[in-house]
């Protein structure tokens, strides 16, 4: 390497050094967005109102609850569908494992996947108003998998803008 | 009714009024409390964080959800326990119903009981520390049911501090 380049990678360094320190959102990496919808996995989501509990039987096995953002909470106790934009609804789930303290009952297990509704009527207007993510380990699942949920939904769910889960009173 | 005992009668009134006005939450009944324990159905708890779902199966057949206030959910994610003073827990519980969409799905149907768990090492000190209520519309059930709580936790999760739940991540 002799001086001149030296010096220019220097310069390099430094103009980046100086940009994330002014940026410093940009030193974090952007979460992983699904392929079509670039839907993410959105922040907090563990801590918001619990929509419903269900189960998933043979194959999958699984324990399930789906949980809402304010927007979706307030929506469901209006009974107002369709979800106005900016509802966000993620559904948690987790293998069936036995309880240790007792037989009748069944816990959650390893997690398996974690799945995201984001509502943005215009955004996602191809596909009745929903863009769709589905994650395993943090990241998204492939294309091909993205592919299957709005005609699922949209099959199962229309009466209920195309949400399989209703609030458990 | 004579004269001077309509008017004594109208001053009561008029006194019972003003003390109504000045204090306003007099007007509210006081929720209804357990016996042995005099534990309340919380404020608010429904919109409180998910610790975990679960299943019983026959003869119950229920899918249940525990949801705690932020010093259960924060003492869950610290690991800490004993459940610090001010832990609340409530376990929320529905008969299983197949879901509509979904043959391989079940959802909550009707709500069946109500079940809560609140930590006071003092108050409570003679049952290990936690005071406990079991409700079902919204009434406390009887005294001989509420005798049960304590030796069965005790029994069968000492060493989680008598509480059943694992946070599911």
């Amino acid at each position: 390497m002799n001086t001149l380049h030296a010096l220019a990678s220097i310069g390099v360094i430094l103009v980046a050094g100086a940009f994330v320190a002014a940026h410093p959102e940009t030193r974090k990496p952007s979460p992983a967005a699904s392929p079509i919808y670039g839907v993410t996995l959105p922040e907090g989501y563990r801590q918001w109102e619990l929509i419903a509990p269900a189960l998933e039987a043979a194959p999958l096995n699984e324990i399930r609850a789906v949980v809402g953002n304010r927007i979706a909470a307030e929506a469901y106790r209006r009974g107002a569908q369709p979800f106005p934009d900016g509802t966000v609804l993620v559904k948690l789930a987790w293998k069936q494992q036995p309880s240790a303290a007792f037989a009748t009952a069944t816990v959650p297990g390893a997690p398996t996947t974690v799945q995201v509704m984001v509502k943005d009527a215009k955004k996602y207007a191809a596909t009745g108003g929903w863009g769709y993510g589905r994650f395993v380990d943090g990241k998204p699942v492939d294309e091909a998998q993205h592919r299957t949920c709005f005609a699922c939904h949209e099959a199962r769910a229309k009466e209920h803008d195309d949400v399989f889960t209703h609030y458990a009173p």
